[in-house]
């Protein structure tokens, strides 16, 4: 199968997973979960959740809490979209080719379906810790902790803040940069992984070499981003090509020139996907996918 | 002991549990701890974590994750404040004579301080599961699922949204003013009673009297404050008296006139006592402090 299928295939049984927990569209809040539902609908690839899927699978994986943290980080995903396309963000009106969620909604709605979504994560998250259970909950307990630090101002938010503060500076260093490029984008992917892995009951060797592999795709992956602003074509990224370089933003093209950028993408994925293949577990489509997911180039 | 004594003497019992889990200001994420941290030393009488440590005494708790949930819901209140700051919401430059979140960080960082509170206060709460413990994390479980519950669309959330809509429509029903009032503000006071119970080690009825006891003073605290937008001083309330009145909007003592207000904030107040003192425990002060709440005056 084209993996482009496969991966339209995989999503849309995420899919099933993130409709399932979405709030019914009914009761005096309602414009709230009209506008949540709004910003996990209005697409996207899934890739976040079809990481866990795959990992969970890699593993071998059979504890049904799964299905709420495939939603759960997808919603968290989402949030951070909505949030960040407000006008006291980066101030986008459309996303993907829709209006986003501020721009449909109001401003006010917009900030507040961002925190509903972060913390209904949470909440249909927790929902998979059993009280009466012992035991059964360790693998939900880890997850849990790793989805909440890899989310927070440790992680992704930390990640956000550092990015909107570099916007407004005329250059940064290379390491504030490789800082922005692990956590903003970088940890969720971590926490994705690293949940299917932990879920699918990896050992907790096995959960670091999984966040080794996360980080060092999570890293190509946003430097294959400032690749493909430079040579890129607009209809494929869905921005303007060189506006990073129009913006003087600095990115690794600009520190490093386009072949070693280039060169750096290749070789991270190498890295990651032997670490990947050092597991005594197999899965070919996950392999594909982290290629797929970096490598990408129209 | 005088009670504003007393009270301001909690207060810093419960600051001491909150200042242990700020985040350290330094890294390059470094402006959103300032703001965060900013937010949370604003002041404030810490209403929530009193009342949730002084029913955990009426239960004679002896567990040590009542500290960390005591900060995760100044946390969530403090994160709910300023985000309602923001220009899309409310947009108020001053809370208690300070500048708010967002006019002293810039608008981006009170989007960004907001989330992260939020987000830290899960993870500090999460902090106190113990992967290797069974049955022990059975109350803390509890009172995770109590605080996402109250704190989310179906509870603070949700009531910030529709008093939001409420604002901007002419004449509102009794019912959905008594929504808003119910989960706004009543939701998370809610969790502070409720988590202190279970904590304390309360059984599942005592649980549920004592959200009855909260959502009781939670909305006699609501009413008194239309009452006191009526008759109140200035200074003492913090905004222009009769504001509320010269708004269009919908109160108490709009729908029912000033005196049945005030005999329903005596009678709401007057049944949550004698549910409280229906319980085999006693603490003077919790009564003291839920009578001082609702009945202030000046």
């Amino acid at each position: 199968m084209d993996i482009n299928k496969e991966i339209a295939y995989k999503a849309s049984d995420a899919d099933r997973m993130i409709y399932r927990v979405l709030p019914a569209e009914k009761g005096y809040q309602k414009t709230v979960f009209q506008a949540m539902n709004y910003s996990v609908l209005a697409g996207g690839k899934r890739i976040r959740p079809i990481l866990m899927l795959e990992t969970y699978k890699l593993f071998g994986g059979s504890n049904k809490a799964i299905e709420s943290f495939v939603a759960a980080i997808e919603l968290i995903h989402t949030y951070s979209l909505v949030h960040d396309d407000l006008p006291a963000m980066d101030d986008d009106e459309l996303r993907r080719g829709k209006l986003t969620t501020h721009a449909k909604f109001g401003e006010a709605m917009g900030v507040l379906a961002g925190d509903g979504l972060l913390n209904y994560a949470f909440e249909i998250a927790l929902d998979t810790l059993d009280e009466t259970k012992g035991a059964d909950n360790r693998a939900v307990i880890r997850s849990l902790k790793v989805l909440a630090k890899k989310a927070g101002i440790y992680g992704m938010i930390g990640g956000q803040v550092v990015d909107v503060e570099a916007e407004k500076q005329y250059g940064i260093s290379k390491n504030r940069l490789d800082f922005i490029y692990e956590l903003k984008t970088g940890a969720l992917i971590e926490a994705a992984m690293m949940i299917g892995a932990i879920l699918g009951g990896a050992t907790d060797e096995e959960v670091e070499q999984i966040e080794e592999v996360a980080k060092k795709i999570g890293l190509a992956f946003q430097i294959q981003d400032d690749v493909l602003d430079v040579i890129g074509e607009t209809e494929t990224i869905g921005k303007s090509v060189g506006s990073d370089e129009k913006n003087q933003k600095a990115t690794y093209v600009v520190f490093e020139g386009l072949e070693k950028a280039k060169q750096e993408v290749a070789d991270l994925t190498d890295d990651a996907i032997a670490i990947l293949q050092e597991l005594p577990y197999e899965n070919p489509f996950l392999t594909e996918l982290l290629r797929w997911m970096v490598l990408r180039d129209k």
